[in-house]
């Protein structure tokens, strides 16, 4: 399993050329940032130099689709969409993710079929690419009343909506934090096969009751309360050796360094690999 | 277009061989009878001639699958669908029907998905004997609510759900009823290719607020309100060639005999294929 | 059914806003251009100003993908089919064809497999833009063998291609000189729904053995050997009410001017059309 | 991974149920039956005691569809592939295999696109009960031209094709008798990802160039020239943790007692595996 970053939790990182330099300084393998861009800035050849040189890879990018909107949002974002694509394939990122809100304002059944039909396009052109699409069901109750009608929050929902989707580069985006506000373990993981999992978040939540907890009250890795040791070792039991990346949302931007911060995430990965079991294969 | 018949509105007929009689002797040209079941009783050349023989066809086979239940349910239902399917194909009917229904008591959303791949599943296998799978949409205002959860209702609903679905051999079953009571007009079925259709009821309202129309309350075509000369215009109009079945359904069977109910459907047909300028050539 | 153009057979028309001209002028009512270019040069108002006022449509874009080269190449294409895909539905163009090569150095099963697989994904790209893709089986005997295996030819071939590709908005580019080719007649056309023809491209063949007809060998309609009254006649039939478009391939561009040129094809459209009994319908 | 065996190279044994008695006493964990057929004879609860009871779980049941005939055959098989598939999930079987010849009398790009749509159907409902349809690359160099077009063999060219049909549970049964004579080596399993193998054939070759190797001349594993080690340390790396089976196509049947030759059988995979390092593990 490769370390990685995102920028949430990572302080005010001012250009993802910077947050690669971060990375690699604390021993992180792999970032989350905008491929495209990356080329764009350096083309091609200067932006995989640029990772190569720092021993990071490109862990995954965003979906830049609008796919819960109007139709013409979302066919306003598929020549991002091959771009984007492009640009991943580029660097040799194989991972395009994006994430389900578990409630909505559209009748949730036609909104299940739009979605449907829609999110298989994006995964098509992405298959076209070599990189598989991952769906992050998200799991904190406030946010399941949050708009008119329920939508889905379980894993084994998503797992249903990706068969529906059905196309084989379809997988999940699997968070910690949804998977403790959704009262998973480790043996819901053990259920999985490898390549169910496109991707994997990780984080923390606060000692508080599991109903309770907000989406963007998250803490480092192995500061709060998720049974982080138990849900690597689900991932490294079954085979999962993609990247585990750091995803830390907040209601404002913690004010600390970055380079305080991103080493203050290594520590707690330390901490919950070591609990795990994992700690030297894990880097 | 030919001119069809269920059992629903024929009375106590009593056998699927006394319907076929039945509707040749008004000069119906299609039921909706098992095909299987008369190739049990009669072999595939016997049921064909049987039919042959009164000048009638099948129209459609229902689907044989319970899609709104358990998945044990569903598969149970698969080997039925080969065989459903195995029948029409021997007796030269190429279409499937099942109905939506508006509400639900599962989380609708999750729901969609589970029955997006349930549905693709018989689709591909009616595909395989050359059958189309039509989808009913059911609009009657007391069924929206009749379970916990809005499902889909209307045409632009269903439209979407079959792009979901994804087979090139899915389409709409167009009820007058239900295209009555989501307040569609002529115009709306103009904004149809006629491939899009892949069967059609036929049946009346009673002069009731759309909004209190119920669902077994239905009258024989030409002895209610519906539209049913604008109904088989556009029909007509998009080039729509398939069976226009009737359907009525009501809280019991009606008294009369099957002779003098289905001449009284004889006479309906009559009537509003007079009033959309289509009397001569809908014979 | 529109009479419809493409610049084969229209001479040195130097621009597509002139072959809009150029069309109206003879009561043409489709062309063959591409699409987001006359966005690119007129916006895309303006563009569609430019054919409102001359009462032309565009009938169909090339598609603009190698899906017969390298996987580099394949994918290379993609972003230049969704600016085009866009081009055309803003237009309100709807059509987008290519043609299939009968023999192939590749070994034939293993290009068919990767060529399934590209051609659907084009196909989910424009279905996500509302627009169809025409399969054109190419017919001339001395084609099959110009590379070293065969590939497929026939009308039926092209239709169980589409059944493997399975993406509903896939379907045949119907070609006169390749229908002549391949010895099909007016009772092939029959056994099609409309909706499995995406698009008709119409020419004319010398008085040769139908194994002697050289692909790029062909004449207007109506100056040489093809029943094209049978053509027509099958198509109007079967309720086609797409374009019919012309496609003159020769080995060097016609001299005449443009004017003359498809004021030949007017006539020759004329005349054909009359002998199908379609005259005064077809305009 | 788990050491199976089929029929093919156990000699004259009299039933399934023997079958399963005869792995069990030399620790093979799995094999290759009908599965319909052992529910047919004991009920699907007496079935499964009789495998659990010796410790034995059916690898992989064989694809009951003649796909590769005329379109009669290939639906008149799927009513016995519903019954084959509720059979197998009924034991716990999740495994369905077929092989592709390597030449056809067909043309062979026509016969590739129905195929695909073919085995399309096929996955689709083996994907309903929860199975994986694994398709076999057939590698000796005769076969390739026993028929008069070249199909395809290579491992890649059946990577691709899996991509063409589209299913998410379609995926490679790999052969070591196809692995050798398509020329393959431990790094091209390496290239793998474990859930792209649905299963594995074990065998092994007689010491002949590569290009003479006959089909039906196979060897018990470790009595040939494969490198057994390589292909099972390959699949091992990669994570693989399904069904080893034994196939020995023999022109005919081994005489020995079935005793003697699953002796044998065991005896040969302890050799292979401790070849590979992984004698303790592998049982």
């Amino acid at each position: 399993m490769l370390r990685g970053l995102t920028r949430a939790g990572a302080g005010a990182v001012e250009s993802d050329e910077r947050l690669i330099e971060l990375a690699a300084a604390e021993g992180f393998q792999a970032v989350d940032i905008d491929a495209a861009g990356l080329i764009k800035r350096h083309g091609a050849d200067g932006a995989a130099k640029w990772l190569d040189s720092h021993g990071v890879v490109i862990g995954s990018i965003g979906l830049p689709v609008e796919w819960r909107g109007s139709e013409e949002q979302f066919i306003a974002g598929l020549p991002a969409l091959t771009e984007a694509a492009a640009g991943a394939k580029a660097l040799g990122c194989t991972s395009c993710c994006t994430y389900i809100l578990p409630s909505t304002d559209w009748k949730p059944a036609h909104f299940m079929a739009v979605a449907t039909r829609r999110l298989r396009i994006c995964a098509q052109i992405l298959g076209a690419y070599g990189i598989r699409l991952g769906l992050e069901f998200v799991g904190p109750h406030h946010l399941r009343t949050a708009w008119k009608y329920p939508f889905i929050w379980t894993m084994d929902e998503t797992l249903d909506w990706i068969e529906a989707i059905g196309e084989p580069n379809v997988g999940l985006l699997l968070d910690a934090y949804h998977w403790h506000t959704t009262g998973l373990s480790e043996i819901d993981i053990e259920r999985l096969k490898a390549h169910q999992i496109v991707y994997v978040h990780i984080n923390d939540a606060p000692d508080v009751p599991v109903e309770a907890v907000l989406d963007n009250d998250r803490l480092y890795p192995g500061e709060g309360v998720i049974d982080l040791a138990g849900f690597l070792r689900g991932l490294h039991n079954i085979g999962y050796t993609g990247v585990v990346s750091q995803e830390i949302l907040t209601p404002s931007m913690p004010s600390d360094t970055p380079e305080n911060l991103i080493r203050r995430s290594r520590i707690g990965f330390d901490r919950v690999y070591e609990a795990a079991g994992l700690a030297p294969a894990g880097r």
